[in-house]
């Protein structure tokens, strides 16, 4: 199994995975998705190809599990970065510390469609697979000794998907990892300071300037932020504080899913279906509630390479300027 | 010019450069380099080619700047990502901070060689560029706006290197980056605990131990980190402490270079020439001669994709454990 290794300099935690063969790693492993789509374990038919899922929508009652006609369904990763056998026991190397990879990793089959594009989803294909992931999230918050969920998707090549059947992962971890903490620890920061939610604030300056905004419903804006690591950077997130994905109302749901097609449709059109990934960053599970947490959705297209300037100081450098990225997305369609 | 911008969540700083033309970040934009070197900018005879020169060696006294006959040669980036021009002064736009994109940008070329593979430099290859490294640190330390200058190499197209011709750069920057305070204040921490350098450790565990040890010479160590984030991950570190890269003695740059060149031999061998990036890790400009921070090389080899999972978390998967990285490079040669 894989295992947790912290680093004595900065406590980051790193996962080493030795399950994935070295041969797969090196640069050349994939170059384009197979055309013989007949062993695509994500298609119906091919169900006996994954281990046995988790969950599924189907519009047929009864419908036995791991068969086809389902709309949606869910099964553990056949390679598991994190699993649920294991100890959270300590380990010590000297001054090095050590733990099991224990967690979970799924996999949400968003379509039986393999080769479905974003740019044609509906809302409703969207609001499927956020229940999805709330379903999951409210189901694994059982096991206690979870700390974190990260749901996300990568689309195309440059953004690993290895498989080109549309799907999103869910990762449940043990630990908070570090991006997240430094979120929740810098809105503490600007909230024992200002009293309010630095995230709630930018929304409100946002929606006020216009300058870095893409689209925007009754609940939801979306925007480039103004300090975009990336190109086309976008985040969505709630006009109304809440930071806990999970705790948000069937109506909300239907209200983010309108606007997310929105967004990755206006994506699509302008970067030409270029790969990407998008993630939601969401309260760690046993800080519920918090008044200067926010959720949201990240979306970060695959445009450009980091390499030893990034690595070694943490700086990004962005060649589009995130007014630019919110024009271009905003006077598409 | 380019400018610095903080995110009001975290503090991260990122530079929007908008001088890179849309159109050259789209993801075919370089797809192998070309094979006819004539109009190589960094080649001997092109000189016209760069900016004017900031330093050269060269083994011909009478040598005129900017002219053939050098060995190594330093000249302004012809796209800087900062320039020297422009002010600190931070400007508000309600609750966000920007600040003009001020500082150095400096390619070393390290060679009029265009083809010189690195599995054949010599040890007075690597001196020859450390010691430019060197005198350049030194002059630009004079500019007292000056915070922190990375001193890297991205090396293959994987790497983001767009010039084959073998090159480093400089960037020096007006703020010290989160990469660099994390490892500093990591230390710092430790080093109260303890009132021991937590890398001064690091290294006398790893030589205790050789399981992560890839080489060593008297007076530096080489070794795969323990909580190594990217495969065959690499560092180079004074068995001594000593916390500026620019305070080394000649002998020890002689020392180091030599080390140097059997690691990237050991890795070319091994990897197959495979891209990477090198940076060198060293106090921040203005905080000199601490006692909790130890300056170092890494080496980050390009062999996989960095997505959704990572920049959601800030947890990485390494699919090569370290103990196995080190023993390949051990044993080759």
């Amino acid at each position: 199994m894989s295992e947790f290794r912290r680093d004595p300099i900065i406590g980051r935690w790193v996962i080493i995975d030795q399950s994935r063969a070295f041969s797969k790693i090196m640069p050349s492993a994939y170059e384009s998705y197979p055309k013989d789509i007949s062993k695509c374990p994500f298609c119906p038919g091919n169900e006996a190809l994954t281990r046995k899922e988790i969950l599924a929508y189907s519009g047929d009652p009864k419908r036995s599990p791991n068969t086809k006609d389902w709309n949606l369904r869910v099964v553990p990763n056949n390679r598991p970065v994190l699993e649920i056998e294991g100890s959270l026991k300590r380990r010590a190397e000297g001054m090095y510390d050590r733990m099991d990879g224990v967690g979970a990793h799924e996999i949400i089959i968003e379509t039986p469609d393999h080769y479905l594009k974003e740019i044609n989803a509906t809302s409703d294909y969207y609001e499927t697979v956020y229940k999805a992931f709330i379903d999951r999230i409210r189901d694994l918050r059982n096991d206690s000794r979870l700390e974190f969920i990260l749901a996300f998707k990568n689309h195309g090549l440059a953004a690993n998907a290895t498989i080109e059947h549309p799907h999103s992962q869910l990762i449940a971890m043990p630990i908070v990892p570090k991006r997240v903490r430094e979120e929740v620890n810098g809105g503490k920061n600007y909230f024992l300071y200002k009293e309010r939610c630095v995230f709630c604030d930018t929304v409100s300056q946002e929606l006020s300037s216009e300058a870095r905004i893409v689209c925007e419903n009754d609940m939801f804006a979306a925007m480039c932020p103004f300090a975009s690591r990336y190109p086309f950077e976008t985040w969505v997130l709630p006009k109304n504080h809440s930071s806990d994905f999970d705790s948000i109302s069937p109506k909300e749901i239907a209200s983010f899913s309108q606007l997310v097609r929105v967004v990755f449709a206006k994506l699509g059109r302008v970067l030409d279906d270029a790969s990407y990934s998008a993630l939601i960053h969401t309260a760690p599970l046993k800080e519920r509630n918090l008044e200067h947490y926010h959720w949201h959705l990240e979306i970060i297209p695959k445009l450009t390479k980091t390499a030893g300037f990034e690595w070694g100081t943490g700086l990004y450098i962005n060649p589009v300027s995130p007014e630019d990225a919110a024009k271009y997305l905003r006077e598409s369609e």
